[in-house]
């Protein structure tokens, strides 16, 4: 398969791209680093991207912008950040890219496991992570040429280890992009993959 | 108790003044219709609400506009409305509204079942139900001072007859504003109340 992968240059990013490219083609896509540059804030960067890239079996989004902040603290910016990043930008990427696969292909967005399972300083993050979930379950129901679902992380060992944390009920990245191997070479559809369920 | 019920003039929002009125003060508020004028899509629209309201015990919403449509058919300003006005109106009745409610005071807010079942044309309002209920849970964790819960009805038997559905599986009116008037006289804090359950 030809996957596009969005957000390739993360900690998931990376993984998922060492995961995808045993078997299939990976074409990277990022706000910043290596491959082709876009920003899913912006319709217009995605639309830029796609019509680059051509046809593609799969589209892969571990992108996505929301700032962690108590919940006093939290000002409109950071609201429409998540709104219109991590929510919009991701679910762009369907209603934009869905031309652009080929038949039988897929979209696979991310959330997280905060959706479900906040804790202080999520609250933004859980919203669009809901949001996300909720809506790749509703629009699956009309959507039949293409498979949409949304894997959901949990705290990834390397960036806790990274922040100082206790990596106890972290998953590895590796362990992580096993989900969206899941999903891009699955038959689910509508579904909220969680990452700990596919190790 | 002293009650601003925003949405006060819709089918669920007349059974809820209703039901609250028994025992409490209810201060109605709408977009139309009797009462105070309030826009939930503009934040300055809800700062004058409140500030001409002044102090009250609960805030409770029955209001948000999204719009039904087949999923190919939202446009750009379908998202935007779901996420300005049903999301971020109501989110926004708690940021604003929070320091002008008493002691014990709570804000109850409305999403719906169809986060968790949705059906073909809720795309958008699955999508802002999903963000609702994942960020009271969320934001419920860093607020001690109030409470703070969603209800999420299912489909009133009073709109279903008037669009000439079966009612089968609806709820009354009467029926759905009893998980209203739970969460605002009970104990629940960052809880989804299924309309359903509290009959």
């Amino acid at each position: 398969m030809k996957i596009l992968l969005i957000g390739a240059s993360g900690t998931i990013g990376q993984a998922v791209a060492k995961a995808l490219a045993t078997d299939h083609e990976v074409i990277a896509a990022n706000y910043s680093g290596e491959g082709f540059k876009v920003d899913i804030g912006n319709p217009e960067s995605i639309r830029a991207l796609l019509a680059r890239v051509g046809k593609v079996d799969a589209i892969v989004s571990t992108a996505g912008l929301a700032n962690f902040s108590p919940l006093s603290e939290f000002t409109d910016a950071d609201y429409q950040l998540a709104l219109n990043n991590k929510l919009m930008g991701q679910i762009n990427l369907m209603r934009l890219g869905r031309e652009y696969l080929n038949q039988d292909g897929s979209v696979t967005l991310t959330s997280g496991v905060l959706s479900r399972e906040p804790m202080p300083g999520s609250g933004v993050i859980s919203m669009a992570n809901g949001a996300l979930e909720s809506y790749v379950k509703a629009s699956a129901l009309e959507l039949d040429a293409i498979r949409f679902n949304v894997v959901a992380p949990v705290f990834v060992k390397e960036t806790m280890a990274m922040m100082g944390m206790d990596t106890e009920g972290g998953l590895s990245a590796d362990d992580t992009a096993k989900a969206y191997l899941a999903a891009v070479t699955g038959a689910m559809h509508g579904q909220t993959l969680d990452a700990p369920d596919y190790v």
